[in-house]
């Protein structure tokens, strides 16, 4: 079957919204990354006349090339700077400057080699980007330098729309000694004491407990997910700052109306996978005026918009259901994602329809050397028109006419997907065990797909959310850490009405991740009405009974099985088997005047989307919509006219 | 089909046997490893009354704990260790006190980063356990003194039975500096001078040749197996002398009636798969007063009980037919090991019917933080009763009430099975070859297998047996290096009116590895009356005519097959291939009074069985309990009363 | 099907040739490697004896044991070479003496740690062969002091014909500190500016431009595929000129009619399989008479003669059609190459066929100890005769009846592909994407593979190319990278009459691995009159109609599909896809008096066969032994007597 994306603007007047807080922007941006450093030959005005025909109205530059804008120590040249910006204002094409500190120059490496960061494989070499310790006091300096030389010498050019703060960024796995005592101090600041950190992390266990601060080893060896996951968030943690410390010196620069942003990334599985574990992207947000996103996804047969409404979904939520930008798809990208006639124009308005300011390609051109060869841009190598940059020519007039009806479009869902950075590199650290793949990602998008392919629209939403009432139904996929506090607050929004559906290992550990030893679901069992203190590996197990009537080798059960005693709660399906067949597999409670589905084992995707359509219904928000299947898929939101956009 | 266990304890008169020196315990043994310095809360007083509900009379204590124990260098807090001394005194539950060596403290490894022990891929980070160099004198010394302080605190408390030194203890491949220029030692004290280690080990080759004990590279690059293999010998004694550096510590303050033992394990493919290469059980037991066993296992649809007899045959050969201890199996285990109802108990008697006086859990409760979390014990995260610890219940009333009937049993065997970890390390340098993954392991499970579920009863001998006599016959597979002597024994036994069945590549290489330069099998062509000077590995080849009538699948020759001529021997198969076609594969020789036969190829399962029922029987061994097969299993052996139990 | 190698050696008259400058050979040798050094007792007299009888005539001795040689700095034993020397002169046995330089000795590494090559995991260790950096300066000087003592000593001995210099040379992947250094020194030399280099290799990519001679950082990290292929061009350039060092000492002693070779060696995939991406084997073999080749390959039911006739033609083309010697190939080898009867006297003669005037196996006797136990020799580890040796008597027969006729073997190709490491180690760099395991190699052996079932007699030539128009058919598979230059005398060759036949990816990058900016194929498009800019991975594509006419499994288009657009070209095939349809798979294209066939895909090897079968019939080449198809194999040459040998 192949999947058809149906997204039909058609205006429909419907309901007035009021707006969040947004930076809104003035028309719809479609753009691509323009790297005039790696030109084989002189193409800026030839380049700058294809752009126009092309409907091309922003390019981002600027972002990789430090020792070219910075050939020495304290020599700069920003030439290829300048003539672009000029090139760019004079056609009426507004550009956006990234930031070049994700690559450092060889004279930099030279120097101080210390700024290559040790990680838990020993030191990096020179020669590919994000090769840093962006701890480093070094490369701070140095950094700092140069942003600041950039802005002083740019600030003022008028075709400057916003500025993009560093790229992708992650923590890289730094792990080296300054990086050791950066977490030493952390540990203490968060929990004073070592033995609230012996106790809570059960670090006696195999002679880990710490008694003195001195003796706090590294833990790049370390058994103890507890520790682990800690460091992982500390990691997360300097990402965030490292990107609140670029934009705050950005913003000492940046004029009225413009903008700081990032090109955020996923979890990468030969695509834009899943949650990204080294970025807690709601948090590092913050310091941003506008969030933005890099989505790269198959195509040709493989299209199916998932990936484009997931990180779409996931970036609009960043910020509150503030639109985003699209700071780098595929043009032709790779290979096999040569886009079949129509497909480009597709993706760009299916970016739109998830609340997208901007579309930006990477990249203008395909790159003649080096790693990204096989990338390719908009033009092939030849710089000739070809199929795909004469699909954009129509995409980009398409924009400039409906700019006015589709820009600052606003979603508002009634559905949240709860993810969370805690449990997922809390369960990496287990996972389902030897020799099974399946990660937290993989459960978080079989939630997310069975929703998308029921035309349910889905905002994200993580630990740190203030506000879930505004829900009628959160899916919490797979939360394997969660402070007493979150589960506690669900409880509540299933007591005040409200629907819950939770998967399998929800609940089990604490922040800490130390295991509850209070009764399974930890907490949750509470307004579930169940409980379990053993779990297995299915072997030949299914439903009992078909009872969703999917055919037998949808009903199969794989590789996680909760043995759940209900108490409370309805049972929805039994395991068939044996010796478990007296266990409940998944179940439905009523609780205060909500409702809270549990789903005990790993079910297929047929049976989780019919889970999900029970769970809708219930929840009272299956309309006209959700009767649509995939591989009709409707989008919808409400443009700045106020105008529900379908 | 799903195996069935049936373990039959019916008492028969049956014949009186002299039993050899016995450390032998005045009832069974029932028992959990305790962790009370990992307990999220004070759960002592209401687990020691869990405990005796469900007839646990033993706890093994305080073996994981240095740091809990000397939190800081000369600072000692023995509080766990005594409150829950004191606790299981009070309810007449006996203790084994582990020492806790094999994880070293943060303290230590911050102030002697050497102990953590540098192996081919550089030196060990802080974190997990068995990290740490065996052999460094620093690590000794600060061992030795937390050995010597805990003994001092604990040796008069009545609630102690024995002792267990350090747990698993293997050479944790260390191989730095120090290890090197122990092994140069070594190596001049065995072998006095490097033109005999030159010649034996054929050191010329790719110019290795050590002309000067100070140019003796290090062996982590060798290409040499006869080198590679020596260091491997002296890897395994540096645990022999560990063992016994230990014993003989605590030897110092035990009182009488208590025991030293240690908790072996198996080579590890998921679970307790073979013969463990980097210790010599057999010497390594010499120190202890009783041998101990770690024994994990397939459970659910994959219980077969092979693991169980085989981890217990192989101990209770370790001290001569003496009795053992499991001091680990699994209670819950891993999620794929949740015992079905009934199989906790099958497996309880499994253990005895070997010779077990202990069967010992781990652990009593699941931990619920670190690298074990779902290594689960008889009791789930939240500490309640739950369907394993319900069935622990009934097996502790049966031991008490069955105690002296199987206490102490005595086992017989007229087969032996001869392993050598030699063999086994000699033979990995090498395997079948690029691409195939069976092992010395695979190939020895297979012959045990074999006898398994035809019911003969087997003890493992290895290279430094010295009463071959007693036993019919002799399994011997693949004896890829032995000394002459040792194949002129079995020679001489074969003479003598023994049977042996050997398999593909005995004989082949000397105790040095070095090939034999004569006729193939080396030596052993003598008793066999075959010789082969060419092998190949087998494509499309099965046995002619399908002598063992197993059918076309079961017929098939895999992997390795020696083109083997017939001297004086009876062919039992020859190869059918146009080609090899005249090469026998399994021959049968009369020599002496005795029957060698010689299996020149892999063969299935189901050959193998015939070639084995075909040994048993000409043996004059097979009777009753061989009738019956797999999967209906019989074991006996003689009570303290002189009765036979089967 | 079981190929037939027919190698049918009736003379015919039917031409007479001119030869070329050739180190003629008095004699077909016959040889075995012999290590006195290596056995076990004294066995030379008995081995010369058994090589006697064999109809060996000559043995290579003496190229792995400098340890043995030079036992301790400055000491030298050279009792093993003189004793063989001498017995083989007295049995009229010839000799080539191999210099001992690519295993170091203990003393040495003990000496001079850095000899030990650091390359991109870090430091060698000690044991194995290979494992030195050739460029380091104690190496080379102590290197230079052994070969030139054993010289001094040897060079009178009149059993000497030649000396082999190192072994399978090759560079190790050295790439520490000093060969960086090298490396600069010579970027610096061949490129002079670094803003040549800068723009040649992309190097502004992520930030890796270099602005100083100083800054200039390790290759080992880097992400330029140029920059990366240049390493691995000047590596290639170390082992050219370590040979050329080499074989400039041994001219200095050696007598007239004496020569030096080597032993090179080909990709390894299990066995001898492809082109040597470490060696230039043409420049490197300048520095020899002789060259040499080892060559191992499948036997059973996997021997087509391919890798023999692939190896041969190579080498013989190093030289321009010299004769060339097989310096290494198995007797009975690994377990699974033990030959059938038969196999190994169709392979030796097999090897004459392609011009060989040796034919010596490695090695006589199979080794007792160390890493090559496994690959066995003439003879078993037990010396004594065996099926393999019994064939080799009747070989050594008629090599000695039949010298005259078939020593220096004349072959006159019509025929020529062209390889091109530049292009191998630059496509390395892509390779076709993720997951795809096809390599160079792979596609040059698919053509290879059709001319040779087609038995059509094939040359090499490589870039270094000066004289291709005396060949009617070129082909070019994946010239990934090449110069201007080559792509227009290409052109220039098929305007003046001649045929290519081209695979895609032929004329992408430069010799820089930059990608061409102008139309693809770069350059070559205007003989092959097509174009294309977009290229994808096929999914369910196969040719329009079938084409070719072999069947529905055959016509699928694999891996790797360009969208060619055709301009004067005629169209061969176009792909059956409903996007891709429009676009040509398979092109020919009359230009000026030629033809230039183009494959924009990779085809199975029943198309790329029939794709051959229609270019050798357009280049007028197509005869008699064409119409004999694989298994029936036939050869030819013209023998010193100007007769055909067919």
């Amino acid at each position: 079957m192949k999947p058809i994306l149906v997204v039909i603007f058609l205006a429909f007047i419907c309901a007035y919204a009021s707006f969040a807080q947004n930076f809104k922007m003035d028309k719809l941006l479609y753009g691509v990354a323009y790297y005039d450093e790696y030109m084989p030959y002189d193409r800026l005005d030839k380049d700058v006349k294809m752009m126009k025909d092309a409907g091309i109205n922003v390019v981002r530059i600027a972002e990789s090339t430090w020792s070219t804008v910075e050939p020495q120590e304290g020599v700069y040249d920003f030439s290829h700077i300048d003539r672009v910006l000029d090139a760019m204002y004079k056609a009426g094409i507004r550009v956006i400057i990234g930031t070049p500190t994700y690559a450092i120059p060889t004279w930099l490496a030279k120097k101080y080699p210390d700024i290559l960061a040790t990680t838990s494989i020993g030191p990096n070499p020179y020669g590919t980007r994000q090769n840093m310790d962006i701890t480093n006091e070094d490369f701070r300096r140095y950094a700092e330098k140069v942003i600041r030389k950039i802005m002083e010498h740019v600030k003022d050019h008028p075709a400057i729309i916003g500025y993009q703060v560093d790229n992708e960024t992650k923590h890289y796995n730094t792990s080296g000694k300054n990086v050791q005592k950066l977490f030493v101090q952390y540990m203490k600041d968060k929990f004073k004491s070592l033995d609230v950190i012996n106790q809570a992390f059960g670090l006696d266990y195999w002679s880990n407990r710490i008694n003195n601060w001195d003796d706090f080893p590294s833990v790049e060896g370390t058994i103890n997910a507890s520790l682990k996951s800690e460091f992982s968030k500390f990691q997360r943690k300097l990402v965030t700052d490292y990107v609140a410390w670029q934009a705050a010196i950005i913003n000492e620069y940046k004029k009225p109306g413009q903008f700081v942003t990032q090109n955020f990334d996923l979890e990468w599985k030969g695509f834009s996978y899943g949650i990204q574990p080294d970025v807690d992207h709601f948090a590092a947000s913050k310091a941003l005026d506008i969030s933005g996103i890099d989505i790269y996804h198959p195509t040709q047969d493989q299209l199916t918009g998932i990936e484009i409404a997931f990180g779409g979904d996931l970036t609009r939520s960043m910020k509150s259901g503030q639109n985003y930008l699209v700071i780098e798809t595929e043009a032709q990208g790779f290979a096999q994602w040569v886009p079949y006639p129509g497909q480009l124009r597709l993706q760009a308005f299916s970016h739109l329809a998830s609340g997208a300011n901007m579309v930006e390609y990477w990249h203008w051109h395909s790159i003649h050397n080096s790693a990204e060869t096989y990338w390719k841009g908009l033009l092939s190598h030849d710089f000739e028109p070809n199929p795909t940059y004469n699909e954009a020519i129509t995409i980009g007039k398409d924009f400039e006419r409906l700019s006015s009806h589709l820009v600052n479009l606003k979603k508002t869902n009634q559905v949240a997907i709860l993810f969370s950075n805690e449990a997922q590199t809390a369960f990496q650290c287990f996972g389902f065990g030897w020799g099974v793949s399946e990660s937290y990602s993989d459960i978080v998008r079989q939630m997310y797909e069975a929703l998308y392919k029921m035309n349910v629209g889905v905002d994200f939403i993580d630990p740190s959310v203030t506000d879930i009432d505004k829900y009628k139904l959160i899916i919490v996929p797979l939360l394997y850490a969660a402070s007493d506090g979150l589960l506690q607050r669900f409880n509540q929004f299933v007591r005040d009405g409200g629907h819950i559906v939770y998967t399998f290992k929800s609940g089990f550990s604490d922040e800490n991740v130390k295991v509850r030893t209070t009764q399974q679901p930890g907490i949750i069992n509470e307004a579930c009405g169940i409980s379990y203190n053993q779990f297995t590996v299915p072997q030949n197990v299914s439903l009992k009974g078909d009872p969703f009537q999917v055919g037998m080798e949808n009903n199969q059960v794989k590789i996680w099985m909760e043995l759940i005693t209900p108490h409370t709660a309805k049972v929805l399906a039994y395991y068939d088997h044996t010796v478990w067949g007296k266990y409940a597999a998944i179940t439905q409670n009523n609780y205060g005047k909500g409702i809270a589905t549990y789903i005990g084992c790993l079910t297929s995707n047929a049976v989780t989307a019919k889970i999900l359509e029970d769970a809708v219904k219930k929840a009272g928000i299956w309309n006209i919509d959700q009767q649509i299947a995939f591989p009709l898929i409707t989008r919808s939101g409400i443009n700045q006219n106020g105008k529900n956009i379908h």
